[in-house]
């Protein structure tokens, strides 16, 4: 099975990685890890048993929570880059918030195959991010999103 | 802390029981329950503590999980009183699957607070509903969601 190396999560400020969907400190949540390949950006999940629609099929919450923090994570690929940094160099990455969320649901997402969500980031404002995604469970294309990102506000909830 | 009486997922059919966001028969899942209030449909979820975004704050992706089970759940709920039944009289409710699904998130989401998922229902076909939801924490709209509901074909993913 293929991995995603430098995903943008591993490298999220301490304080900003409690996601359920994707943070590395939330031993609880799903662990969604977002890198580059090529232009694109890409999610690998394999979902667990429990993650269930009707038996034999997935979640379609799960499929939303994946393109969710996929959409978060490409936009911040995305901005890191612009900004002139890559993963793997240590520098701290932009972190995104969701404006809004779209999920297309196209087909019945099989269960035990591992989802791969592909990303096309698209910037439309300096601090906003329009994130087109495509899931694939194995070669089927099975759902299609859009998620708009804005980066994180200064004292965010505050 | 009001809870729903009657609510829809209690009723599905034991073979479609196990959703991960609203099955009664998976264990591990939110457990989300959908009831009539009046002419609206109301969902209640308490988070919990691992469902988070940055810490105090809700998960994006467990809110659009609550969006699409209330939404299928209220598309069930107007079809079964359409056909002339009640979800405490024992008839067997339709079953949908999510079409598409939007969701806008207006305001971060606090944590430790219980969120009530109110449900309008719109028929665009015998088949087909729309489901517009808000969705507050305590008196607060933290996000607006929209449910394309069908009803789930026969064979569902044959």
């Amino acid at each position: 099975m293929k991995t995603i190396k430098h995903a943008i999560q591993d490298y999220y400020a301490e304080d900003l990685a409690h996601c359920y969907g994707c943070g590395k400190n939330n031993e609880l949540g799903h662990g969604f890890r977002t890198g580059w390949n090529g232009d694109e950006t890409l999610t690998l999940y394999k979902p667990q048993p429990e993650h269930t629609a009707i038996p034999g099929f997935v979640y379609g919450g799960l499929l939303a929570s994946l393109i969710d923090c996929h959409g978060t994570g490409s936009a911040s690929l995305a901005l890191h880059r612009k900004n002139g940094h890559e993963p793997e160099d240590g520098a701290e990455p932009p972190r995104f918030v969701t404006a809004k969320l779209e999920v297309q649901y196209l087909k019945p997402t099989p269960q035990h195959v591992e989802l791969r969500a592909t990303g096309q980031v698209e910037e439309v404002h300096p601090k906003k991010f329009n994130v087109h995604t495509e899931v694939y469970a194995g070669e089927e294309l099975v759902a299609k999103g859009l998620v708009v990102a804005a980066v994180m506000p200064e004292g965010f909830g505050a």
